[in-house]
């Protein structure tokens, strides 16, 4: 059993023909849809995606990545082999920054540049769809056990990609809003030590003019009243308890964000 | 080859959360997400999804349902065991009542405090996301044959939950509004024998000051006409022919129901 | 392992209950989610989802579709074998069309009507979920190796579907809006075959008095940019680079559509 994961921008509909390709290629995979609701072009919201979900998986795993807007243009296709010795997980995708934060966070990686015609999907490419017609099919060869250097030669270039700038500047701690999930939590580029180092749970913060306080979990606020919490990703996030702190405080992803530590 | 079922209200990414840990475990395991768009905090709900859906799956199925408003708080976690010796079934989430309709409606129900943390995630366990930490691994742990008992005590007292009051009065049917489907269907608490005993098919209903006829299925109403039959599920349900219910009767979730049978 | 689709307008929560039964039969299935977006009762559009599908399915795949506003009446229920000695593909569903022009697509056809009760689910079947009752449990049998003729007589009659009429008249093509896929690309049922023996990549087209080049994929025209191109299913399709070709043009699923080469 070998799992291959899908993280894509496709909504419906397209990420079955990934699973028809990979499925035809390795009968035995378990596929699981990380999400196929990345908004549309959203390479950062896609990378953080795989970047919080991969420590998760068994070694071995293979990402499949596609948020891809420069599909059938000049950008390249990459194959990515990441982590510590016996316990690597490998990334394929397009070469725009996707899969890096995800591959750099296991360690140790290697960055290799998909040019073997072999392991794609036959001998027709569409300009439109490397999702079905490249990723997926080299995707399920790495979860057969072909070496990643088969996919052809390695590439110390790529295009970088990082959660934007973060940090403090006397009571204040600026970052970025990275991507609002289903419940309209709000999470931000901030990591937890930066956090924890400054202050205490219990502490009030102030954002976009409104105090809330810094809390272990969503159930020790009121409902409906707002907190700032670590999330399960290990970022500071802002919440609602049983409520949307995307409409509470009027923010989205890519947005800047200040917090005065009260 | 063993099935897990997750229901959850956590819409996109954090399920994948869950399947990485279970496959972690279970790299076999048979993943179905039964639903993941239960409403924020709908315990009463995502207990209805699991209670109609349990019957069908198969004998040492183990459903994990993270509804969990509480979690990070003094709610307790629980594993519990039901169905027929030979025949059972596993369950595994939060002690707010969610699991137990579905259990009980199996037969014989043995419920424990999950206490053991050899069973859970690391050593480190989150404060916000008991579905990855505790539930997806004590979930994958039964689905290996780990004995339930392993989990904790036995816990004769848990919270209870049912989906509220409906009987006759009269010619009046009295119920709620359990869940309004994606359809726009809306399903009833009334259970399917007490209106077949009241009543046959071509019946007329009046709900909300409107007449609908009870019928055997959606395509015996017109196109965008109303009308009640027994849902899949066994309940009364209210629906329009390619059209909902929801919108056409203005009912939703939560909401009590009076029927006249005229 | 074999592959089990489902492509329905079932949303949430019923398609779970078809693969608690599949798994209860053949607990081995790799079940593939299509679609359950359907439009409600949109026949047409289901039929264009399995059709664009198939080719990449691995031999004796089985697919169950299930978008079938006719449940419970008198409609029949079909089961298919398609394609080529030692590369067949099936197919269960409702006989309204749903199935037919995938199962075209794979060449050689035998259509079958499903009668034999052994095969379905229980001794009782609601009159409400057939996909559960009869098309689940027939598709996973068919999955086990069960021959497709044991399902009942062969059918030569059954009700057939197409995409609707397209054609050229003078430098016009005309044809009509098959589906809006989740990004707002709109999709035509205007063959590539036909446009490409008309003009060549870069031409101009004249679409509901608007201009679009015809080119080879999205990032080639501006981001916000409307574009034709050949989507990755054969068809021509309009998008808008990053945006809603489906709200730029004004047009939906059904609508009729005349483009002018220029």
């Amino acid at each position: 059993m070998s799992v291959i994961t899908l993280t894509t921008d496709f909504g419906d509909l397209y990420p079955a023909a990934m699973k028809a390709v990979i499925l035809g290629i390795n009968p035995g995979a378990q596929i699981v849809d990380i999400t196929h609701h990345i908004s549309q072009a959203g390479i950062r919201e896609g990378a953080f995606a795989l970047y919080s979900l991969v420590p998760y998986f068994p070694a071995k795993s293979v990402h499949v990545g596609v948020v891809d807007p420069g599909v059938g243009t000049a950008r390249r296709a990459l194959a990515v082999k990441a982590g510590s010795p016996g316990n690597e997980q490998f990334f394929v995708g397009p070469d725009n920054g996707l899969l890096i934060p995800a591959a750099r966070r296991l360690g140790e990686m290697e960055v290799y540049e998909i040019r073997n015609l072999d392991l794609i999907l036959h001998s027709r490419v569409s300009a439109t769809f490397h999702g079905r017609d490249i990723f997926a099919p080299v995707g399920a060869r790495l979860s057969m056990g072909v070496p990643v250097k088969d996919v052809g030669p390695e590439s110390p270039d790529f295009v970088d990609l990082d959660f934007g700038n973060f940090g403090i500047d006397g009571r204040f701690v600026f970052g970025e809003m990275l991507l609002s999930d289903s419940f309209g939590n709000v999470i931000t580029n901030i990591p937890e030590e930066m956090i924890l180092e400054l202050c205490d749970y219990g502490t009030l913060f102030e954002v976009n003019g409104r105090q809330v306080p810094f809390l272990q979990t969503y159930g020790m606020a009121g409902k409906g009243e707002p907190l700032a919490l670590i999330g399960s990703h290990g970022f500071l996030e802002f919440a609602v308890n049983q409520g949307s702190a995307a409409r509470y405080f009027g923010i989205e992803a890519g947005d800047p964000v200040e917090i005065k530590v009260m």
